[in-house]
């Protein structure tokens, strides 16, 4: 076994042993994140609205998000009528700020920006409701993460998305976890209207509840993350060839079907997810003897892949 | 005020209160990291002893590794000796693993790699006693931070590094958080040699207490952060060209004088530094009117500087 395989064997070190006290049981390795999901069955897995999925294609691949819809519904309206404007077609990543985040939107609506080119958001509004957190809706499927949270008093699952509540207030907010996307905007809290979006590329919880959040990267955050940091000291890129172009981004509804991305989202309220959870959480191996024992919110992903029955389909 | 702005302000967002009852106050927008340094006094700052400081050389820029000898002795000494046997010029990143690590090492000791050519590790040790954790040494400096932890139960700073703590099993470790070096190792967990090494560029505090530490990156973290992710699941580049070449390490020490960097980092025991991570806790203005609260250690930066005489001196 050659020192490559450490932190592989660490990273995918899984358990379906709730009770680490099983004597006999903890001898045997524990199963691999791809053995638990290779086990999970189709009906945990589905497929994302695409009224809600943004496809952003840049030079070197494509970058999935899936709109916030149930936690920023006007944000995500005002986004999809942008998209829909081909808004972000041409625009680019305008700042890659190290352990924080990557924004994109128009780089002359800036100060180094040329002020008469800022592009029209053409019929989006200006100016929203700020949507930082909402009423809890008991309505909505809630799969709480009994680890508990540094910042926030309960933090879970909803849908697709890694969600933290206040039930003393009665509010709840997405998280600044990796992956997550959030909406910039100037002091006013009201003026994040989506025109320019940031992707979570490292620390950036303190942000919890400021910004309204736009959605979450399903699939590509290594095109995201993978970037050189500009020289500004927040990030920004100075020069126009240093800024990656956005060539388009299009919502997957409005994609013809033989160019969608047969995408799947493991359910949160999976018995699949849990164990992958458990797993991650309680797992051992030879490798890792001492499990961590508890899990933050953010160091959990939901697991994506593409269709397994469209993906062995001949074209 | 532009929307770039907000992120910045956001960043930035500081306060000396320590009390936010104080109402007169609340109105003053507070000081911003930069404001806050700019107070700070010279004998606040030390230059990083030259015998635990590498200079890692790549084509891209250089990368400045201050190694935790009062934590991983052996490990520093181990790593010590690969330096000076010039053991890592022309080996390469072999390794860049999304929201997880950056590692580097020889390519051929690996699965992929031609073993008849893996590089000899000359004097150094093949294997060392594991340094994962180590008794509290109360002689340390040692400066808490109140706000707690999910992963330990106590953290605080000690000289130039974070570091967490168990009070109960009276032993102390060096925490995953960005920007710490991880030492690589195979299943035994003695095969942490030091010729293998990772830098953490995201969610890694799982791996707390499962592997030596071997310091932390004062300068260049970008440098490890900002480079594709590679091919394989975990990471791994799989061609000789998708690898960055290391093209030297050298230990400061051994650096004519005229070509050492002359680098300053703010004293953890610090007044300054206390400001700092309160302003970062408490601080208000316009754009962030409320403040997160609480800081979780790794969201913590230890402030570097060159010195600001020899940086004013001419040449």
């Amino acid at each position: 076994m050659h020192r490559r395989h450490l932190i592989i064997a660490l990273a995918l070190a899984s358990s379906l042993l709730a009770l680490p006290a099983v004597a006999a049981e903890q001898d045997k390795p524990t199963p691999t994140s791809k053995e638990i999901l290779a086990q999970s069955k189709p009906s945990e897995w589905h497929s994302p609205n695409p009224d809600n999925l943004l496809y952003m294609q840049l030079p070197t691949g494509r970058v999935l998000i899936e709109l916030a819809q149930d936690f920023s519904p006007l944000h995500a309206a005002n986004i999809r009528t942008l998209v829909r404007e081909h808004y972000f077609d041409g625009l680019a990543i305008i700042r890659v700020q190290d352990n924080f985040v990557t924004q994109w939107g128009d780089p002359n609506d800036d100060d180094n920006g040329d002020k008469s080119k800022v592009r029209s958001i053409g019929k989006a509004h200006k100016t929203l409701p700020p949507e930082f957190t909402q009423p809890i809706n008991p309505k909505r499927p809630w799969t709480p993460l009994a680890d508990g949270d540094f910042y926030a008093p309960q933090v879970g699952f909803s849908g697709d998305f890694p969600v933290a509540r206040d039930p003393i207030s009665g509010r709840e907010w997405l998280p600044h976890c990796y992956g997550m996307v959030g909406v910039a905007r100037d002091v006013d809290p009201k003026t994040g209207n989506g025109s320019s979006l940031y992707a979570v590329i490292g620390s950036a919880r303190r942000l919890d509840h400021n910004l309204p959040m736009a959605g979450r990267v399903l699939e590509g955050m290594p095109l995201l993350s993978g970037l050189p940091r500009g020289p500004e000291p927040m990030g920004f890129y100075t020069k126009p060839e240093q800024r990656l172009t956005i060539e388009s981004v299009r919502l997957a509804s409005d994609v013809p079907a033989k160019d969608r991305v047969d995408l799947e989202v493991l359910g949160t309220d999976s018995p699949t997810f849990a164990a992958l959870i458990d797993a991650k959480r309680n797992g051992h191996n030879a490798f890792y003897p001492n499990p961590v024992g508890k899990l933050d919110l953010c160091s959990i992903d939901i697991p994506v892949r593409q269709t397994p029955t469209k993906a062995a389909k001949p074209h």
